[in-house]
């Protein structure tokens, strides 16, 4: 590969963008949370918009959990170990990341089921109205679950995109009972503005409901200020809770004692264990819960949110932009004329915590760079996609991605046989 | 405490009880499947049927399951180890166990989110039909669901004791969607006839739904030669896969294409990856799948499930009822005239994996029972509840048991305040 001294990729230009990592790394205020993380060496791992690394607390808390609650406490742990509590113990841990104040987080079950309750008992606030909106390039699962609920109670579901909704609501608001809505759109990165999104939605009477898979622990989302209506989201991207943690459901304190889900399970009865025939939900958010929650996997999350002690997500947030910035710098050094386009915005308050690259070879490309040791992931038909988690990435990382993106398609790897095979799970 | 020498508790009948269970143990095949659990010493756990004990298998497969799967592979795990066929490999797993051919159990989410999936795809099977049948003495999380699925769909829940279904059916049964029963009583420990009300209730044109919660891993419950519907259950009891663990949904072959569940997650999807805006759901089985698994409480379950390797259900039948037999008999012999009445039938066929005793003071009984290293629980007001699970419990463990209750209510432990405080969970 000839090279001219500022070519990209040149030595100059790498040298450059190294000092620019270093010094950034160097002021970097969140750098010693790395090491709440157990990270493979040799490994640069931007996948954590999809699931988190392994943070240093979970394997002892898991063998703590197993050993001593559930092989010694055995079924008294429900109580000395306070198991049953987890759901609202953990929900809290997870509130004060998303600025909401404690008794209206529960945690357990997957997002997908809290979908369901949430989109239920949203339209069921709102019963004279017939409409449920959607983003048509929502995450699958929202826009399902949406079709679902319209189906059993009779309503109609509106795909509109967040830019058109204005517009919706303008002409329809006064039919809208809930809008469900993702501030970070899991393909390319953009941020909405949830602030006035929530604005225009319950402008129009409707409840607004927040998907924060790909926002939870990635940046500030103060709902309790936003006075959002209902939110739900994973905990295993940003979260770091591994996979399939469970997932949590907030319920606005204003709306709990209406909030009439359709998964009435025993958990969530007023009174648990008298075992009574008919259904009496608890007060709060305690009547968000279903069935037995899996505790194994609830711990792990609990344990593994300690990564957040002390860090403020303003922090994580600053350095979140810090670090797509600088991943958008290098692409633009490093990858010009290689066939790539940068489709996440430029503008910091419109970008999320990830980058995606178009490249009509996303998958192996991935693939290629996966084997080089770096972890991305892509999305159908064509975008790479670069998670960054504040508390373990790096700019260093950063550049090393590029670097070797670089190299990988330079040197044509994404078309040997082997990256080009599609795997299960991408 | 004065004794006569064939008085109950006499060392003659202690001896005679003592000889029996150590004959019985003795030429149990099941007796070095203990060696297959972790249990705390001086601990005799009757209470399998509300979470099993610990096996031994679990904590290292959870342990490779953090460092290696999640730790090291990270999100390349979903392929490499297999955690997308998880809900499927273990559902197997946990068919094997109930009589139903590969291909018809899905793991994952709890009883009562498969529940509300099965009960609503039961009525859109019949929908012509409009009554939904459950026993009033169900355990209350299904008559919860039951009734909030008829709420959304319009229909009509019915509370039919189960030896008053033959009637209801005969007057009804032409209105009848679905039933939905447990072939255990929680409370009672009573087992009902599996064939006769499933034949009952097929002969109806109804769909039949079982709850195992009670019954997987406890007895035989051969799930295809009786022609079931459907069947869901819970991972924690006598499957002993851990606090909260998966719960299954079988859905017999016949009713997986026209199975059309309320819960449409991305997981059940018949191209998930191509993250498509309209559901379709997948072949077979695999349309049950909801949202992201809790995959470490799912390959604990897996590797919980390893301790029926090699056994089969009807030798752990015939040791329960060896167990629940002789436990009634030390009841006799030990108990007579401290208010204690044996409410779980005494005729082998008609009880599950339990006992259960009636007395007033059941609560602080079974607290004073904990202070002695002998573990129960109770239900509300007045059962307690022993279960037997055959791969870790001995016939000198009830005898244990017994006597520790005996030596309790005759020391009046019950009636010390420690005793009588009522804990959140029991």
């Amino acid at each position: 590969m000839s090279r001219r001294p500022d070519s990209p990729g040149s030595a100059t230009v790498l040298e450059e963008l190294a000092a620019r990592a270093s010094a950034l790394d160097a002021g970097d205020p969140l750098a010693a949370q790395r090491e709440r993380f157990v990270l493979p060496d040799g490994v640069v791992y931007l996948d954590g918009n999809s699931l988190g690394a392994l943070p240093a607390a979970v394997p002892e808390a898991l063998a703590d959990a197993v050993h001593r609650q559930w092989g010694e406490g055995l079924i008294r742990s429900w109580n000395e170990h306070r198991w049953w509590q987890a759901p609202l113990r953990v929900g809290d841990t997870i509130g004060r990341l998303l600025g909401a104040a404690p008794g209206q987080t529960v945690v357990g079950d997957s997002t997908t089921v809290h979908l369901f309750n949430a989109l239920t008992a949203a339209a069921r606030l709102r019963p004279a109205r017939r409409l449920l909106l959607t983003d048509p390039g929502h995450f699958p699962t929202d826009v399902y679950i949406a079709d679902s609920v319209a189906r059993l109670l009779g309503l109609e579901v509106l795909r509109v995109a967040v830019d058109d909704l204005p517009r919706c609501l303008a002409e329809r608001g006064h039919e809208v009972a809930v809008a469900g809505y993702s501030p970070v759109d899991y393909r390319t990165g953009e941020l909405y503005d949830m602030a006035a999104v929530t604005r225009a939605v319950q402008g129009a009477g409707a409840v607004m409901l927040w998907d924060l898979c790909h926002a939870a622990g990635a940046l500030p989302v103060r709902l309790d200020e936003l006075g959002v209506d209902l939110a739900v989201g994973c905990g295993y991207k940003f979260l770091s809770g591994g996979p399939g943690a469970p997932a949590f459901l907030y319920i606005a304190r204003r709306h709990q004692d209406a909030f009439d889900q359709p998964l009435t399970g025993w958990n969530g009865h007023a009174d648990p264990f008298a075992l009574r025939g008919e259904y009496a939900p608890a007060r709060g958010v305690e009547r968000a819960r279903i069935g037995t929650p899996p505790i194994l996997s609830l711990l792990a999350l609990e344990a593994a949110l300690t990564a957040f002690e002390g860090v403020g997500m303003d922090q994580v947030r600053a350095k979140s932009l810090s670090l797509t910035g600088f991943f958008m710098d290098c692409a633009d050094a490093l990858l010009d004329g290689l066939g790539f386009t940068v489709v996440t915005p430029r503008q910091p308050h419109r970008r999320g915590s990830q980058v995606a690259l178009r490249h009509p070879e996303a998958y192996p490309l991935v693939s290629a760079l996966a084997a080089r040791g770096v972890i991305g992931d892509m999305r159908a038909p064509d975008l790479l996609r670069f998670g960054v988690n504040s508390l373990y990435v790096s700019h260093h990382d950063v550049l090393t991605a590029v670097r070797h993106l670089r190299q990988a398609v330079t040197l044509r790897e994404h078309l040997e046989p082997r990256h080009r095979q599609r795997a299960a799970v991408t």
